[in-house]
Protein backbone atom coordinates (compact mmCIF):
# COMPACT_ATOMS: atom_id res chain seq x y z
CA UNK A 1 0.00 0.00 0.00
CA UNK A 2 1.23 3.31 -0.98
CA UNK A 3 0.53 6.32 1.02
CA UNK A 4 0.72 9.68 0.16
CA UNK A 5 1.06 12.45 2.60
CA UNK A 6 0.18 16.12 1.47
CA UNK A 7 1.57 18.94 4.03
CA UNK A 8 4.78 17.71 5.89
CA UNK A 9 4.48 19.80 8.66
CA UNK A 10 3.75 18.65 12.33
CA UNK A 11 0.95 16.66 11.78
CA UNK A 12 2.12 15.56 8.58
CA UNK A 13 5.27 14.86 9.55
CA UNK A 14 3.92 12.78 12.17
CA UNK A 15 1.70 10.81 10.65
CA UNK A 16 5.00 9.79 8.05
CA UNK A 17 6.84 8.70 11.10
CA UNK A 18 4.32 6.73 12.65
CA UNK A 19 3.16 5.35 9.09
CA UNK A 20 6.71 4.37 8.18
CA UNK A 21 6.77 1.51 10.62
CA UNK A 22 4.58 -0.71 8.93
CA UNK A 23 5.12 -1.77 5.54
CA UNK A 24 3.99 1.32 3.86
CA UNK A 25 5.72 3.06 1.02
CA UNK A 26 4.85 6.83 2.42
CA UNK A 27 5.20 9.45 -0.20
CA UNK A 28 5.41 12.95 0.21
CA UNK A 29 3.97 16.26 -1.33
CA UNK A 30 4.75 19.68 -0.15
CA UNK A 31 5.12 23.24 -1.69
CA UNK A 32 8.76 23.40 -0.23
CA UNK A 33 11.61 21.68 -1.82
CA UNK A 34 13.56 21.90 1.66
CA UNK A 35 11.20 20.20 3.62
CA UNK A 36 11.09 17.29 0.88
CA UNK A 37 14.52 17.22 1.01
CA UNK A 38 14.63 17.26 4.49
CA UNK A 39 12.31 14.34 4.54
CA UNK A 40 13.46 11.86 2.52
CA UNK A 41 16.97 12.29 3.79
CA UNK A 42 15.78 11.62 6.87
CA UNK A 43 13.81 8.75 5.75
CA UNK A 44 10.26 10.20 7.09
CA UNK A 45 9.17 9.35 3.20
CA UNK A 46 10.67 6.90 0.62
CA UNK A 47 9.59 9.60 -2.43
CA UNK A 48 8.30 13.17 -2.57
CA UNK A 49 7.91 16.21 -4.80
CA UNK A 50 6.55 19.48 -4.40
CA UNK A 51 4.15 18.64 -7.43
CA UNK A 52 0.94 16.75 -6.74
CA UNK A 53 1.17 15.09 -10.18
CA UNK A 54 3.92 13.53 -9.85
CA UNK A 55 2.57 11.87 -6.65
CA UNK A 56 -1.08 11.34 -6.17
CA UNK A 57 -1.84 9.13 -9.37
CA UNK A 58 0.72 6.43 -7.27
CA UNK A 59 -1.23 6.54 -3.70
CA UNK A 60 -3.80 4.39 -2.16
CA UNK A 61 -4.33 6.75 0.49
CA UNK A 62 -3.87 10.33 0.93
CA UNK A 63 -4.08 12.30 4.14
CA UNK A 64 -4.73 16.16 3.33
CA UNK A 65 -2.50 17.16 6.27
CA UNK A 66 -3.22 20.93 5.50
CA UNK A 67 -5.38 24.08 6.96
CA UNK A 68 -8.75 24.04 6.58
CA UNK A 69 -8.70 26.41 3.55
CA UNK A 70 -6.06 24.75 1.74
CA UNK A 71 -7.27 21.22 2.27
CA UNK A 72 -10.47 22.52 -0.07
CA UNK A 73 -8.28 24.57 -2.57
CA UNK A 74 -6.11 21.58 -2.53
CA UNK A 75 -8.62 18.83 -3.19
CA UNK A 76 -10.28 21.58 -6.19
CA UNK A 77 -6.98 21.83 -7.91
CA UNK A 78 -5.89 18.35 -7.64
CA UNK A 79 -8.57 16.31 -7.96
CA UNK A 80 -8.18 15.11 -11.13
CA UNK A 81 -4.84 13.22 -10.33
CA UNK A 82 -5.90 11.28 -7.66
CA UNK A 83 -5.79 7.84 -8.25
CA UNK A 84 -8.47 5.27 -8.75
CA UNK A 85 -10.27 3.95 -5.89
CA UNK A 86 -7.98 6.16 -3.30
CA UNK A 87 -9.12 6.73 0.12
CA UNK A 88 -8.49 10.12 1.15
CA UNK A 89 -8.28 11.96 4.23
CA UNK A 90 -7.84 14.80 6.18
CA UNK A 91 -7.03 16.15 9.70
CA UNK A 92 -9.10 19.05 9.87
CA UNK A 93 -9.93 20.29 13.33
CA UNK A 94 -13.10 22.08 11.94
CA UNK A 95 -15.47 18.86 9.78
CA UNK A 96 -18.60 20.54 8.42
CA UNK A 97 -16.96 23.12 7.08
CA UNK A 98 -14.60 21.02 4.71
CA UNK A 99 -17.34 18.50 3.90
CA UNK A 100 -19.96 21.31 2.65
CA UNK A 101 -17.33 22.66 0.23
CA UNK A 102 -16.07 19.45 -1.38
CA UNK A 103 -19.42 17.67 -1.59
CA UNK A 104 -19.69 18.99 -5.51
CA UNK A 105 -16.09 17.84 -6.13
CA UNK A 106 -16.22 14.00 -4.69
CA UNK A 107 -15.68 12.57 -7.65
CA UNK A 108 -17.81 8.57 -7.44
CA UNK A 109 -14.25 6.93 -8.44
CA UNK A 110 -12.12 8.29 -4.96
CA UNK A 111 -13.87 8.13 -1.25
CA UNK A 112 -12.96 11.04 1.10
CA UNK A 113 -13.34 9.56 5.09
CA UNK A 114 -12.65 13.21 7.00
CA UNK A 115 -11.09 12.68 9.96
CA UNK A 116 -9.64 14.49 12.77
CA UNK A 117 -6.58 13.45 15.18
CA UNK A 118 -7.24 15.33 18.26
CA UNK A 119 -3.35 15.84 19.05
CA UNK A 120 -0.59 18.50 18.47
CA UNK A 121 1.80 20.70 20.18
CA UNK A 122 2.97 24.33 20.16
CA UNK A 123 5.41 23.80 17.83
CA UNK A 124 5.33 23.80 13.56
CA UNK A 125 7.10 22.17 11.24
CA UNK A 126 8.51 18.29 10.38
CA UNK A 127 11.40 18.95 12.46
CA UNK A 128 9.44 19.10 15.35
CA UNK A 129 7.25 16.10 14.19
CA UNK A 130 7.32 13.32 16.59
CA UNK A 131 4.72 10.12 16.53
CA UNK A 132 4.98 10.05 20.47
CA UNK A 133 1.80 13.15 20.09
CA UNK A 134 -0.85 10.23 19.11
CA UNK A 135 0.16 8.41 21.71
CA UNK A 136 -3.41 7.70 23.52
CA UNK A 137 -4.81 10.71 21.85
CA UNK A 138 -8.55 10.49 20.76
CA UNK A 139 -9.07 10.49 16.76
CA UNK A 140 -12.38 11.18 15.12
CA UNK A 141 -14.04 9.98 11.89
CA UNK A 142 -16.93 11.86 10.34
CA UNK A 143 -18.67 9.45 8.40
CA UNK A 144 -20.54 10.69 5.06
CA UNK A 145 -23.41 9.49 3.30
CA UNK A 146 -20.68 8.35 0.72
CA UNK A 147 -18.63 6.16 2.90
CA UNK A 148 -18.52 2.82 2.45
CA UNK A 149 -17.37 -0.09 5.81
CA UNK A 150 -13.93 -0.69 3.76
CA UNK A 151 -12.91 2.67 3.78
CA UNK A 152 -13.89 3.71 6.96
CA UNK A 153 -12.39 0.76 8.46
CA UNK A 154 -9.01 1.31 6.95
CA UNK A 155 -8.74 4.86 8.02
CA UNK A 156 -9.61 3.61 11.95
CA UNK A 157 -7.04 0.74 11.64
CA UNK A 158 -4.33 3.40 10.42
CA UNK A 159 -5.20 5.52 13.07
CA UNK A 160 -4.70 2.64 15.20
CA UNK A 161 -1.28 1.89 13.84
CA UNK A 162 -0.39 5.29 14.46
CA UNK A 163 -0.98 4.99 18.12
CA UNK A 164 -4.21 6.66 18.63
CA UNK A 165 -6.10 4.83 21.71
CA UNK A 166 -9.91 6.09 20.82
CA UNK A 167 -11.32 6.14 17.29
CA UNK A 168 -14.91 7.26 17.69
CA UNK A 169 -17.72 8.35 14.79
CA UNK A 170 -19.84 10.83 14.60
CA UNK A 171 -21.67 13.07 12.53
CA UNK A 172 -19.79 16.40 11.38
CA UNK A 173 -22.37 18.75 13.17
CA UNK A 174 -21.71 17.04 16.27
CA UNK A 175 -17.90 16.87 16.42
CA UNK A 176 -17.92 20.84 15.64
CA UNK A 177 -20.11 21.11 18.50
CA UNK A 178 -18.05 19.12 21.04
CA UNK A 179 -14.77 20.56 19.37
CA UNK A 180 -15.69 24.15 19.84
CA UNK A 181 -16.14 23.26 23.54
CA UNK A 182 -12.88 20.95 24.08
CA UNK A 183 -10.49 22.89 21.52
CA UNK A 184 -11.45 26.30 20.57
CA UNK A 185 -12.85 27.37 23.90
CA UNK A 186 -9.94 26.49 25.59
CA UNK A 187 -7.31 28.05 23.32
CA UNK A 188 -9.66 31.40 23.42
CA UNK A 189 -9.60 30.93 27.12
CA UNK A 190 -5.69 30.48 27.07
CA UNK A 191 -5.23 33.62 24.99
CA UNK A 192 -7.94 35.75 27.07
CA UNK A 193 -6.14 34.70 30.31
CA UNK A 194 -2.72 35.97 29.01
CA UNK A 195 -4.34 39.09 27.58
CA UNK A 196 -5.88 39.90 30.73
CA UNK A 197 -2.72 40.19 32.56
CA UNK A 198 -2.30 44.13 33.48
CA UNK A 199 -0.02 43.18 36.59
CA UNK A 200 2.96 45.94 36.57
CA UNK A 201 5.25 43.11 38.65
CA UNK A 202 6.91 40.65 37.25
CA UNK A 203 3.83 37.38 36.94
CA UNK A 204 6.90 35.04 36.37
CA UNK A 205 7.63 35.33 40.11
CA UNK A 206 4.50 34.71 41.06
CA UNK A 207 3.39 31.79 39.01
CA UNK A 208 2.45 28.18 39.86
CA UNK A 209 1.71 25.04 37.37
CA UNK A 210 -1.87 25.75 37.39
CA UNK A 211 -0.92 29.20 35.69
CA UNK A 212 1.73 27.34 33.31
CA UNK A 213 -1.07 24.64 32.55
CA UNK A 214 -3.79 26.77 31.56
CA UNK A 215 -2.00 29.04 29.13
CA UNK A 216 0.79 26.86 27.51
CA UNK A 217 -1.38 26.68 24.32
CA UNK A 218 -1.19 30.41 24.34
CA UNK A 219 1.57 29.86 22.44
CA UNK A 220 -0.74 29.86 19.52
CA UNK A 221 -0.30 29.45 15.78
CA UNK A 222 -2.62 32.10 15.24
CA UNK A 223 -2.84 31.25 10.72
CA UNK A 224 -4.53 27.86 11.82
CA UNK A 225 -6.50 28.89 14.84
CA UNK A 226 -7.72 32.12 13.16
CA UNK A 227 -9.03 29.72 10.58
CA UNK A 228 -10.70 27.22 13.13
CA UNK A 229 -12.16 30.03 15.56
CA UNK A 230 -13.88 31.38 12.15
CA UNK A 231 -15.01 28.25 10.44
CA UNK A 232 -16.47 27.03 13.63
CA UNK A 233 -17.59 30.53 15.29
CA UNK A 234 -21.28 29.92 15.70
CA UNK A 235 -20.77 27.17 17.84
CA UNK A 236 -17.53 28.50 19.58
CA UNK A 237 -19.50 31.96 20.11
CA UNK A 238 -22.14 30.03 22.18
CA UNK A 239 -19.71 28.05 23.97
CA UNK A 240 -18.20 31.14 25.29
CA UNK A 241 -21.62 32.19 26.80
CA UNK A 242 -22.15 29.06 28.26
CA UNK A 243 -18.40 29.27 30.08
CA UNK A 244 -18.74 33.17 30.86
CA UNK A 245 -21.96 31.82 32.48
CA UNK A 246 -20.80 29.54 34.62
CA UNK A 247 -17.80 31.94 35.84
CA UNK A 248 -20.40 34.71 36.54
CA UNK A 249 -21.80 31.73 39.24
CA UNK A 250 -18.63 31.98 41.06
CA UNK A 251 -18.36 35.59 40.73
CA UNK A 252 -22.32 35.69 42.07
CA UNK A 253 -21.41 33.73 44.81
CA UNK A 254 -18.63 35.89 46.01
CA UNK A 255 -20.35 38.56 45.48
CA UNK A 256 -23.73 37.07 47.98
CA UNK A 257 -21.34 35.41 50.31
CA UNK A 258 -22.13 32.11 49.57
CA UNK A 259 -20.15 29.80 50.72
CA UNK A 260 -22.01 26.49 49.80
CA UNK A 261 -23.04 28.05 46.61
CA UNK A 262 -19.34 28.17 45.82
CA UNK A 263 -18.71 24.88 47.21
CA UNK A 264 -21.16 23.21 45.40
CA UNK A 265 -19.97 24.58 42.11
CA UNK A 266 -16.48 23.36 42.82
CA UNK A 267 -18.03 19.87 43.70
CA UNK A 268 -19.98 19.59 40.54
CA UNK A 269 -16.23 20.71 38.68
CA UNK A 270 -14.50 17.72 40.79
CA UNK A 271 -17.19 15.42 40.34
CA UNK A 272 -17.37 15.80 36.72
CA UNK A 273 -13.44 15.93 36.14
CA UNK A 274 -12.60 12.59 38.09
CA UNK A 275 -15.08 11.14 35.09
CA UNK A 276 -12.24 12.59 32.49
CA UNK A 277 -9.41 10.63 31.25
CA UNK B 1 18.35 23.96 64.36
CA UNK B 2 14.69 22.89 65.47
CA UNK B 3 11.98 22.89 62.66
CA UNK B 4 8.86 22.51 64.04
CA UNK B 5 5.70 21.87 60.73
CA UNK B 6 2.46 22.36 61.99
CA UNK B 7 0.13 20.59 59.75
CA UNK B 8 1.65 17.13 58.19
CA UNK B 9 -0.61 17.53 55.25
CA UNK B 10 0.70 17.80 51.35
CA UNK B 11 2.35 20.93 52.25
CA UNK B 12 3.98 20.06 55.30
CA UNK B 13 4.69 16.87 54.99
CA UNK B 14 6.88 17.82 51.99
CA UNK B 15 8.47 20.60 54.05
CA UNK B 16 9.52 18.03 56.20
CA UNK B 17 11.07 15.79 53.65
CA UNK B 18 12.46 18.51 52.02
CA UNK B 19 14.05 19.56 55.13
CA UNK B 20 15.49 16.55 56.82
CA UNK B 21 18.21 16.55 53.77
CA UNK B 22 19.96 19.17 56.11
CA UNK B 23 21.42 18.79 59.63
CA UNK B 24 17.76 20.25 60.98
CA UNK B 25 15.82 18.26 63.89
CA UNK B 26 12.22 18.23 62.36
CA UNK B 27 9.41 18.05 64.64
CA UNK B 28 5.83 17.34 63.66
CA UNK B 29 2.36 18.64 64.98
CA UNK B 30 -0.74 17.38 63.60
CA UNK B 31 -4.37 16.67 65.22
CA UNK B 32 -4.41 13.48 63.50
CA UNK B 33 -2.45 10.91 66.60
CA UNK B 34 -2.43 8.37 63.02
CA UNK B 35 -0.39 11.07 60.42
CA UNK B 36 2.04 11.72 63.61
CA UNK B 37 2.90 7.80 63.81
CA UNK B 38 3.31 7.09 59.71
CA UNK B 39 5.39 10.35 59.78
CA UNK B 40 7.60 9.03 62.55
CA UNK B 41 7.41 5.76 60.90
CA UNK B 42 8.41 6.89 57.57
CA UNK B 43 11.13 9.27 59.23
CA UNK B 44 9.99 12.46 57.88
CA UNK B 45 9.80 13.64 61.58
CA UNK B 46 12.13 13.06 64.40
CA UNK B 47 9.52 13.73 66.63
CA UNK B 48 5.80 14.65 67.03
CA UNK B 49 2.52 15.05 69.07
CA UNK B 50 -0.96 15.83 68.76
CA UNK B 51 -0.67 18.60 71.33
CA UNK B 52 1.45 21.66 70.09
CA UNK B 53 2.66 22.68 73.93
CA UNK B 54 4.94 19.38 73.66
CA UNK B 55 6.57 20.51 70.45
CA UNK B 56 6.59 24.98 69.84
CA UNK B 57 8.67 25.33 73.38
CA UNK B 58 11.16 23.21 71.41
CA UNK B 59 11.48 24.68 68.20
CA UNK B 60 13.29 27.47 66.72
CA UNK B 61 11.35 27.84 63.35
CA UNK B 62 7.60 27.15 62.80
CA UNK B 63 6.23 26.50 59.73
CA UNK B 64 2.49 26.94 59.59
CA UNK B 65 1.25 24.51 57.10
CA UNK B 66 -2.75 25.13 57.31
CA UNK B 67 -5.65 26.67 55.90
CA UNK B 68 -5.82 30.15 56.59
CA UNK B 69 -8.41 30.30 59.30
CA UNK B 70 -6.30 27.83 60.75
CA UNK B 71 -3.45 29.81 60.82
CA UNK B 72 -5.32 32.80 62.35
CA UNK B 73 -7.00 30.08 65.32
CA UNK B 74 -3.73 28.09 66.27
CA UNK B 75 -1.92 31.28 66.37
CA UNK B 76 -4.29 32.80 68.51
CA UNK B 77 -4.63 29.78 70.58
CA UNK B 78 -0.72 28.52 70.81
CA UNK B 79 1.15 31.95 70.65
CA UNK B 80 2.62 31.36 74.83
CA UNK B 81 4.08 28.60 73.64
CA UNK B 82 6.67 29.65 70.91
CA UNK B 83 9.81 29.32 72.02
CA UNK B 84 11.57 32.72 72.53
CA UNK B 85 13.03 34.26 69.46
CA UNK B 86 11.44 31.92 67.24
CA UNK B 87 10.77 32.51 64.00
CA UNK B 88 7.35 31.61 62.59
CA UNK B 89 6.19 31.45 58.89
CA UNK B 90 2.89 30.22 56.82
CA UNK B 91 2.54 28.64 53.96
CA UNK B 92 -1.02 30.76 53.15
CA UNK B 93 -2.00 31.86 49.67
CA UNK B 94 -3.51 34.78 50.54
CA UNK B 95 -1.37 37.19 52.87
CA UNK B 96 -2.88 40.53 54.05
CA UNK B 97 -5.80 38.31 55.65
CA UNK B 98 -3.32 36.39 57.77
CA UNK B 99 -1.08 39.63 58.71
CA UNK B 100 -4.19 41.01 59.73
CA UNK B 101 -5.92 38.71 61.86
CA UNK B 102 -2.60 38.48 63.78
CA UNK B 103 -1.32 41.82 63.95
CA UNK B 104 -2.93 41.93 67.58
CA UNK B 105 -0.91 38.54 68.63
CA UNK B 106 2.40 39.26 67.60
CA UNK B 107 4.76 39.43 70.79
CA UNK B 108 8.07 40.80 70.89
CA UNK B 109 9.98 37.91 71.58
CA UNK B 110 8.71 35.87 68.62
CA UNK B 111 9.20 37.29 64.80
CA UNK B 112 6.56 36.09 62.11
CA UNK B 113 8.01 36.29 58.80
CA UNK B 114 4.41 35.38 56.07
CA UNK B 115 5.15 33.38 52.99
CA UNK B 116 3.94 31.37 50.11
CA UNK B 117 5.31 28.68 48.40
CA UNK B 118 3.93 28.68 44.84
CA UNK B 119 3.45 25.05 44.58
CA UNK B 120 0.73 22.13 45.27
CA UNK B 121 -0.62 19.42 43.63
CA UNK B 122 -4.28 17.62 43.05
CA UNK B 123 -4.00 15.44 46.04
CA UNK B 124 -3.86 15.79 50.08
CA UNK B 125 -2.55 14.22 53.02
CA UNK B 126 1.13 13.28 53.82
CA UNK B 127 0.96 10.30 52.00
CA UNK B 128 0.66 12.36 48.47
CA UNK B 129 3.66 14.73 50.34
CA UNK B 130 6.74 15.35 47.77
CA UNK B 131 9.44 17.75 48.31
CA UNK B 132 9.84 17.48 44.07
CA UNK B 133 6.77 19.73 43.75
CA UNK B 134 9.03 22.58 45.07
CA UNK B 135 11.83 22.25 42.37
CA UNK B 136 11.67 25.02 39.95
CA UNK B 137 9.16 26.53 42.16
CA UNK B 138 8.90 30.46 43.06
CA UNK B 139 8.26 31.21 46.84
CA UNK B 140 7.03 34.47 47.82
CA UNK B 141 7.56 36.84 51.30
CA UNK B 142 5.64 39.49 52.33
CA UNK B 143 8.00 40.99 54.73
CA UNK B 144 6.51 43.72 57.55
CA UNK B 145 7.49 46.34 59.41
CA UNK B 146 8.45 44.00 62.21
CA UNK B 147 10.63 41.65 60.06
CA UNK B 148 14.32 41.78 60.69
CA UNK B 149 17.13 40.98 57.80
CA UNK B 150 17.93 38.28 59.59
CA UNK B 151 14.45 36.05 59.89
CA UNK B 152 13.76 37.47 56.33
CA UNK B 153 17.07 35.83 55.03
CA UNK B 154 16.58 32.57 56.51
CA UNK B 155 13.15 31.70 55.40
CA UNK B 156 15.40 32.92 52.36
CA UNK B 157 17.61 30.39 52.45
CA UNK B 158 15.37 27.27 53.81
CA UNK B 159 12.97 28.11 50.57
CA UNK B 160 16.20 27.54 48.82
CA UNK B 161 17.40 24.97 50.46
CA UNK B 162 13.86 23.22 49.83
CA UNK B 163 14.41 23.28 45.84
CA UNK B 164 13.20 26.62 45.13
CA UNK B 165 14.06 28.50 42.33
CA UNK B 166 12.89 32.08 42.80
CA UNK B 167 12.45 33.89 46.16
CA UNK B 168 10.91 37.08 46.36
CA UNK B 169 10.10 40.01 48.41
CA UNK B 170 6.64 41.76 47.75
CA UNK B 171 4.23 44.02 49.87
CA UNK B 172 1.42 41.56 51.19
CA UNK B 173 -1.30 43.56 49.04
CA UNK B 174 0.57 43.12 45.91
CA UNK B 175 1.08 39.59 46.54
CA UNK B 176 -2.73 39.06 47.21
CA UNK B 177 -3.65 41.00 43.70
CA UNK B 178 -1.23 39.01 41.32
CA UNK B 179 -2.18 35.68 42.87
CA UNK B 180 -6.04 36.26 42.62
CA UNK B 181 -4.74 36.52 38.95
CA UNK B 182 -2.01 34.10 38.50
CA UNK B 183 -3.94 31.03 41.05
CA UNK B 184 -7.79 31.82 42.08
CA UNK B 185 -8.49 33.12 38.44
CA UNK B 186 -7.39 30.41 37.09
CA UNK B 187 -8.96 27.85 39.37
CA UNK B 188 -12.03 29.57 39.10
CA UNK B 189 -11.24 29.42 35.07
CA UNK B 190 -11.08 25.52 35.42
CA UNK B 191 -14.18 24.69 37.72
CA UNK B 192 -16.47 27.14 35.18
CA UNK B 193 -14.94 25.37 32.31
CA UNK B 194 -16.29 21.91 33.65
CA UNK B 195 -19.14 23.18 34.35
CA UNK B 196 -20.03 24.83 31.63
CA UNK B 197 -19.80 21.28 29.51
CA UNK B 198 -23.00 20.80 28.47
CA UNK B 199 -22.37 17.69 26.01
CA UNK B 200 -24.61 15.09 25.42
CA UNK B 201 -21.32 13.11 23.72
CA UNK B 202 -18.89 11.09 26.10
CA UNK B 203 -16.73 14.07 26.23
CA UNK B 204 -13.60 11.88 26.95
CA UNK B 205 -13.51 10.85 23.42
CA UNK B 206 -13.06 14.11 21.98
CA UNK B 207 -10.45 15.68 24.71
CA UNK B 208 -6.46 16.59 24.06
CA UNK B 209 -4.11 17.59 25.99
CA UNK B 210 -5.37 21.33 25.68
CA UNK B 211 -8.94 20.21 27.35
CA UNK B 212 -7.04 17.87 30.04
CA UNK B 213 -4.18 20.83 30.49
CA UNK B 214 -6.88 23.62 31.64
CA UNK B 215 -8.74 21.43 33.49
CA UNK B 216 -6.40 19.67 35.75
CA UNK B 217 -7.25 21.82 38.71
CA UNK B 218 -10.60 21.20 38.97
CA UNK B 219 -10.14 18.44 40.47
CA UNK B 220 -10.14 20.97 43.66
CA UNK B 221 -10.00 20.80 47.42
CA UNK B 222 -13.20 22.64 47.29
CA UNK B 223 -12.30 23.39 51.35
CA UNK B 224 -9.45 25.50 50.73
CA UNK B 225 -10.22 26.58 47.65
CA UNK B 226 -13.10 28.61 48.87
CA UNK B 227 -11.38 29.84 51.71
CA UNK B 228 -8.79 31.47 49.38
CA UNK B 229 -11.58 32.72 47.05
CA UNK B 230 -13.43 34.92 49.78
CA UNK B 231 -10.44 35.41 51.90
CA UNK B 232 -9.23 37.19 48.19
CA UNK B 233 -12.57 37.70 46.66
CA UNK B 234 -12.30 41.97 45.78
CA UNK B 235 -8.94 40.90 43.85
CA UNK B 236 -10.50 37.85 42.41
CA UNK B 237 -13.59 39.58 40.92
CA UNK B 238 -12.21 42.24 39.61
CA UNK B 239 -9.49 39.88 37.45
CA UNK B 240 -12.80 37.95 36.65
CA UNK B 241 -14.18 40.74 35.01
CA UNK B 242 -10.61 41.47 33.44
CA UNK B 243 -10.87 38.45 32.11
CA UNK B 244 -14.64 38.61 30.43
CA UNK B 245 -13.48 41.74 29.08
CA UNK B 246 -10.98 39.63 26.93
CA UNK B 247 -12.72 36.82 25.99
CA UNK B 248 -15.10 39.09 24.79
CA UNK B 249 -12.65 40.85 22.51
CA UNK B 250 -12.37 37.64 21.26
CA UNK B 251 -15.99 37.06 20.71
CA UNK B 252 -16.62 40.55 19.10
CA UNK B 253 -14.02 39.47 16.81
CA UNK B 254 -16.00 36.91 15.51
CA UNK B 255 -18.91 38.66 15.31
CA UNK B 256 -17.98 40.86 13.40
CA UNK B 257 -15.74 39.11 10.96
CA UNK B 258 -12.74 40.56 11.92
CA UNK B 259 -9.95 38.34 11.02
CA UNK B 260 -6.81 40.96 11.52
CA UNK B 261 -8.73 41.90 15.15
CA UNK B 262 -8.79 37.66 16.19
CA UNK B 263 -4.96 38.03 14.49
CA UNK B 264 -3.71 40.58 17.11
CA UNK B 265 -5.37 39.04 20.12
CA UNK B 266 -3.36 35.51 19.41
CA UNK B 267 -0.02 37.46 18.89
CA UNK B 268 -0.44 39.41 21.71
CA UNK B 269 -1.08 36.81 24.21
CA UNK B 270 2.03 34.46 21.93
CA UNK B 271 4.31 37.17 22.68
CA UNK B 272 3.56 37.62 26.37
CA UNK B 273 3.10 33.79 26.38
CA UNK B 274 6.95 33.38 25.46
CA UNK B 275 8.34 35.52 28.15
CA UNK B 276 6.90 33.40 30.66
CA UNK B 277 8.91 30.60 32.31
Amino acid sequence: MKIGIVGLGLIGGSYAKALRKYPYEIYGIDQDEEVISYALQENIIKKGSTNPKDILPLCDVVFLCLYPHNIVSFVRTNISYFKENAIISDVSGVKRFIYDRLELYLKDDVEFVFAHPVAGKELIGIKHSDEAIFHNANFIITPTKHNTEKALNLIETLAYQMGFSTVTKVPDYIHDNVIAYTSQLTHAIAIALVNSDNQTENTNLFIGDSYRDLTRIANINELLWSELFFVNKDYLKRHIDSFISELNLIKEALQQNDESALIQLMEKAKTKRSKLS
